[in-house]
C-alpha cells in the first residue's frame, strides 16, 4: 500500500556536489559541475576503481563545501550499478562513516535523499546524513553489454550510462534547499525485454508515481515549478507525457529529465541520453539545487528512475521492472 | 562517526517465516524451517529464478501467517547477493508494495531490519514493513566462483552460501519480540583478499561492532542473553574470539553464530559453516525468534556480517571489507 510521508521536520541539502566525465563535461552543466576527468579514469588503473574514486571525490567535494570532515558524518548511503555495488564501498573504506549500501538500479539517487530524511528524523540527535550515487559509462558497457574495444552498435533507443556522480549532505533544516515529503516506489512491469529500451521499461514507472502522488497530496502539476524525472531520456520522456495524457495528467512545460538535460546531442553521440545513478544525482547538486537555492524555483518533484535486471535476468527472458520514488523538494527559507 | 539510535518506540517483529533448501533441512534447524525443497528449484526452471520464487515464498509464508495481504504492507525493504539484486526485484513484481531495494551482502537482513524500524518511527500512521533476505546456493557458485559441473575443490576456510530465506513483518509495538535500538556498521578493512576466507575478513568489523555498541550503550555481553552474529562460520567465530579478548571483551558462552548453526558438518560438507543473505535471516525466522517469543531468551543483539567485494574487486587485487550493523531485540512484552 503505497503511502507519501510527511517529514516531522523538513531535510535540508545543505552542501552537494557534482563530477562528471568528457562528455557530462561536454553537455550543456558542463560547466556547473564541480569537477571533471576528460580521461575519465580519475587517476586510478581500471575503470571499475576509477568509479570508486569518483565518488569518493563527490563526496569529499561536499564536505569541503560545508567545511567538515568525514567523522562528522553520521550515515552515508550510497549506491552504483557495479555487482555487488562495489564503486559505492571501496570508494569510502577509509573513512569511518556509519555505511548503508543500497540498491535502486538508477533510482538509488532518490531512494538514498529518502531513506536519508526519514533516517534524520529518528531521535532528537542534530546528525548529519551523506548521500552518494555514481555510475561510470566504462563500467557499465563492459558490466551490461560488451567490451568498449568490440564496437558493437547501439539503437536509437539506447541511452549512454554517465561517467558521473552526485554527493548531498543532509540535516534537520530548512535554510537551504529542503525535502517536505517523500514516497517509495511500486515496482512497474511494462513487459519490456529490451535492455537498450530502459526509457520505455522505465516511464510506466514515472507515471505512476506522478499520479499517486499528486493523487496522495491533492496537488495538481502547476503546483510543482518543475517536476524532475531522473533518466527516461528522450524515448521515455515521450512515453511518460502519452502516458499521463491518458490520464488527464498533463506536465508540459515543467517536467525535466536529467537524462535528457545532460548531454549534447550536436557534440556527443548519446542516443535518446543518459543514464546511471550518477545522471539524476549530477545534475540534482549541479543545476536544480542551485535553482532552488537562488529562488528561480521554489517546489519540485524529483524522482530518479531505475530499471531493475540484470545481464542474467534479461538472458533468462525477464521484463525490465520500472521504479520511480519520489522527494518533493522545496527552496531555502527566505 | 557511528552512533547507536534508541528507536523512540520499540518496533516488533510480529510475524515472521523461513525457508531453505536440501542441506538447510538436513541441518539442525531444519525442522524448524516453514518451507523447503529438496532439489531447490523451488518449481522454477534456473537458479536465479528459484531464488526469486524463494523470495517470495516466505513473504507470503509470513504473511498468511499474520492473516494479512499483500496489499497492507507499506514498504518492503528486500535484498540478496546476486548481481542487481535481482532475486529481491523479481521475486516481489507482482505484488504492489512499496520497493527499498538494499544490498549489504550477508549483512543485508540486519540492515534491512534497522531501516524498516526507522521508517517506521517517522510518522503516526500505523504502517506494516515487511524485510525479505534471501541466498542460494547454486547462483553464488556460478556467480561468484565457478559453474558447479567444474567441481571446483574448496578450501577448509570457505564457506557454503545457504539456500534459504527469512521474512519479516514490522509495526510499532512490544507484544512480539522487538527492535529497540539500532547501529549502523562501518566498513573494516582487515586486509583479507582470499574469497574462500569470507569468515576472516568479516571477523574485524563484528569485533568493532560490539565492542562500539557496548561502549555507546554502557553495556556489558552479560546484559545479553545472546550475541549473535550472521555467517561468521567456524574460522570467523574464532578469530572474532580472539579479536574480542584482546579487547577484554568475552562473548564465551553467549556468542551464537548463525553460519555454524545452520549446517550438520557430519551430514553437510560444508566446511567452515554457512553464508549468504538468507543465514542469518533464516535462522533469525527459525530460532531466534522463537526462543525470544517463547521467553527463552529476553534481550539479544543479532549482527548479520556483511563480505563487501565482487568478483572484479576481488580480480583486480581488492580487499574484502566487512561490516556488521547491530540490532537489538528484546523478548515479547510479558
Amino acid at each position: 500500500m503505497q503511502s507519501v510521508i510527511t517529514l516531522p521536520t523538513p531535510i535540508e541539502i545543505f552542501s552537494s556536489a557534482s563530477a562528471g566525465g568528457r562528455e557530462e563535461f561536454r553537455g550543456p552543466l558542463g560547466e556547473k559541475l564541480d569537477f571533471h576527468d576528460d580521461r575519465e579514469t580519475f587517476g586510478k588503473k581500471t575503470w571499475e576503481l576509477a568509479e570508486s574514486e569518483l565518488s569518493h571525490t563527490v563526496l569529499s567535494l561536499a564536505l569541503n563545501r560545508a567545511k567538515l570532515s568525514h567523522e562528522e558524518v553520521s550515515y552515508l548511503f550510497s549506491g552504483d550499478l557495479q555487482n555487488q555495488c562495489v564503486a559505492s564501498s571501496s570508494g569510502h573504506m577509509e573513512q569511518n562513516i556509519p555505511f548503508i549500501g543500497l540498491y535502486g538500479a538508477c533510482s538509488t539517487c532518490t531512494e538514498g535523499l529518502m531513506l536519508a530524511s526519514l533516517t534524520l528524523s529518528v531521535g532528537k540527535e542534530k546528525r548529519i546524513a551523506a548521500v552518494v550515487t555514481t555510475s561510470h559509462n566504462s563500467v557499465a558497457e563492459r558490466q551490461f553489454r560488451t567490451p568498449i574495444e568490440y564496437g558493437g552498435q547501439r539503437p536509437p533507443t539506447a541511452q549512454w550510462t554517465a561517467t558521473a556522480g552526485g554527493a548531498f549532505l543532509l540535516r534537520p533544516g530548512k535554510r537551504f534547499p529542503h525535502i517536505v515529503r517523500v514516497m517509495p516506489g511500486i515496482m512497474v512491469d511494462g513487459g519490456v525485454k529490451d535492455g537498450f529500451n530502459m526509457g520505455a521499461a522505465m516511464a510506466p514507472a514515472a507515471a505512476a508515481s506522478i499520479e499517486s502522488y499528486l493523487s496522495m497530496t491533492s496537488t495538481t502539476p502547476e503546483d510543482y515549478d518543475a517536476i524532475v524525472t531522473g533518466d527516461l531520456g528522450h524515448e521515455g520522456s515521450s512515453l511518460l507525457s502519452i502516458l499521463l495524457k491518458t490520464k488527464k495528467i498533463d506536465i508540459s512545460g515543467r517536467h525535466f529529465d536529467c537524462g535528457t538535460l545532460i548531454y549534447d546531442e550536436r557534440k556527443c553521440d548519446c542516443h535518446a541520453g543518459g543514464s546511471g545513478c550518477g545522471c539524476s544525482a549530477a545534475v540534482l547538486a549541479s543545476h536544480f539545487l542551485p535553482l532552488l537555492r537562488e529562488g528561480k524555483l521554489s517546489r519540485i518533484l524529483f524522482l530518479s528512475t531505475g530499471a531493475l535486471m540484470s545481464t542474467s535476468s534479461i538472458q533468462q527472458g525477464g521484463t525490465i521492472l520500472g521504479i520511480a520514488p519520489v522527494i518533493e523538494i522545496s527552496g531555502g527559507h527566505k
